[in-house]
């Protein structure tokens, strides 16, 4: 290795379902993109259903200290119907985000063109959302007493703080500043969630006053839901919490394009700790194996990950080849390694 | 008034903006179609907006006690931009659900012939949500310390019962029961809002095996907005929580032809307390005394109001005319009045 040359080193997490079979794609476009002076070091991590079988374990300490020496995570899926629910989700997944406080939690919604959305009118769809990723309901605070029995009581809390708030709508102005329409929209239910709308709405407020050029608004986020299927197109940066953040880029991705093609990123802007970038679309057990999956929310990841290591034109290079792949695409059927393959060619290109 | 005369005695809430209007339209109709023995009695209530500015107040002890005596409440729309957020919401519309026991909120989505959808294909509608009304994050429960301060805390509990969803839970079964398909799909967020998913999850699969007619399945609320756009054919009855069933339902009335004709019923099932019917619309300031409001979702809640009260008949009679009416409607601007002329006609003939 000459003195110049520089190392991504990367833990990759293939994990449950078609998850192996997408990143190996997003592996191989990620290796042709790179500049000849970088050199992709990968470590594989096993986790996920069959190690939670072998052993009973989702994520150790161990294995936390081994991720934390990374630049960044790429992981496939994580989840199969043999484990209960929650489980892998809140022994990895989430578990992963609190401890490398991945507080940005970002997903990008564009309809490419040639994709199919369910919407009517092929409306233009461009916008991302900057959920937080380590407050509101998502803390594991709660609990329930008299279980099982006709008493029962439980609770959820939703935990909010000035600090968690304001990091990840600072994060959002700087987005929305970046952007062409330069718009933020902050959508919550502070009608009814009085005290953290109050306080998501103040921070909000007193931030944009550092942001004169964005425009802001506010919408309910049921209100939202309509307009992300009647009016996609107002959107350009939404900022919003935990838990109506996971709702509405579900929505958002099922609007432009399905979560087939929908790719995020668990961001740490400090860099404190590894950014980790997945895939929206789960396992999906019924067709492992069998090179249906697409691969490219994997390889879309990529980019993301990418871009938020400062490798700019590269994340920008796969972003113009997966448009350029999914305009073409028509009607044949590929296999994941066709779709890969075709990536990684027009990615070298 | 002979012996044999029945009366029914309802409060109504014209409130803000449309509301008187399209309530006036919603009484035409309710008077035409009731039959010839029931003798209709209104006493009409000024709440919402300008009560607030003149008084301060939004619903008082003395309020409540007047509304307890009446058979069920029809409201227009409570809410406009010159009172804070939230101080209408939840010092009215909240108040009374939780006051009244509301706990049934019932939310059909149908998208009738004619009408246009924000999704390709026209696809076929034909669903409705339970949604629960007196617990989960609504409860007004949380708050917060070093409030305006960078460290503040604030929070937003979600409580939930086994009282309370247990009531919910088998409302939901029993209507569904009642309808042809018989499916009742539970939506939470239990993988990552463990207690109270667990307390919803076992408490739907318990009551469920007192309904083997009705074929259950679960889906997380996330995954249940894809479905919403992507496959909505698939449900029958969904039930859920205070705040998912907000949004969802948002978002249904948003695919099945929009808020303006999205009716509601916030429902008291033991018929303690009177039950209030209300279209989903807001109080639309921006076309309020123009006539350009349309009547018809306030039309479709008197249906609701009709059924609750056991005139199944005359609910039929009005929902029959509203399907009649969509379907011819084409392009032709009718006033709100015009409207609710239209429809009295059709559910006198
Ligand atoms: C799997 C689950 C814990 C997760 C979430 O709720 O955040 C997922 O839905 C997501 O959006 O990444
Ligand atoms: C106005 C608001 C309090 C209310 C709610 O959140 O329940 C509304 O959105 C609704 O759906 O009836």
């Amino acid at each position: 290795m000459s003195a110049s040359s520089r190392i991504l080193n990367l833990a990759v997490i293939p994990g449950d379902g078609i998850g192996q079979e997408v990143v190996a794609q997003g592996l191989k476009v990620l290796g042709t993109v790179l500049p000849q002076d970088v050199k992709l070091e990968t470590t594989e991590y096993d986790f996920g259903a069959r190690r939670y079988h072998a052993t009973g374990e989702t994520l150790t300490d161990a294995d936390a200290e081994a991720l934390k020496r990374h630049d960044a995570i790429l992981l496939g899926a994580i989840g199969d119907p043999s484990v209960p629910s929650g489980v892998l989700e809140r022994g990895f997944l989430l578990k992963l985000r609190f401890l490398f406080d991945h507080h940005v939690n970002l997903r990008p919604s564009k309809l490419l063109p040639g994709v199919a959305t369910p919407l009517a009118g092929q409306p233009e769809i461009d916008f991302i959302v900057v959920r937080e990723g380590t407050e509101g309901p998502y803390t594991g605070n709660g609990g329930s007493i008299r279980t099982g029995t006709p008493h029962e009581i439980a609770t959820e809390v939703s935990v909010n703080t000035a600090f968690g708030v304001e990091r990840v709508v600072r994060d959002a102005f700087a987005r929305a500043q970046a952007r062409p329409r330069k718009k933020l929209t902050l959508v919550h239910k502070n009608n009814v969630l009085a005290y953290a709308g109050h306080l998501w709405t103040n921070v909000f407020n007193r931030v944009a006053k550092e942001f004169p050029e964005v425009t802001t608004d506010y919408l309910h986020v049921d209100a939202a839901t309509i307009f992300l299927v009647t009016d996609p197109g107002r959107f350009d940066v939404i900022v919003t919490d935990n838990l109506f953040g996971d709702i509405i880029t579900d929505l958002a991705a099922a609007v432009s394009g399905g979560i087939g093609v929908a790719a995020s990123g668990n961001i740490n802007p400090s860099r404190e700790f590894p950014s980790m970038f997945e895939p929206v679309h789960g396992s999906a057990p019924d067709i492992a194996g069998q090179g249906k999956a697409d691969p490219t929310a994997t390889v879309l990841s990529v980019a993301l990950l990418l871009r938020h290591l400062g490798y700019e034109p590269e994340a920008a290079r796969i972003e113009t080849a997966v448009s350029a792949d999914l305009a073409e695409r028509g009607a044949g059927v590929r296999t994941t390694e066709q779709i890969g393959d075709a990536l990684a060619v027009r990615v070298a290109g």
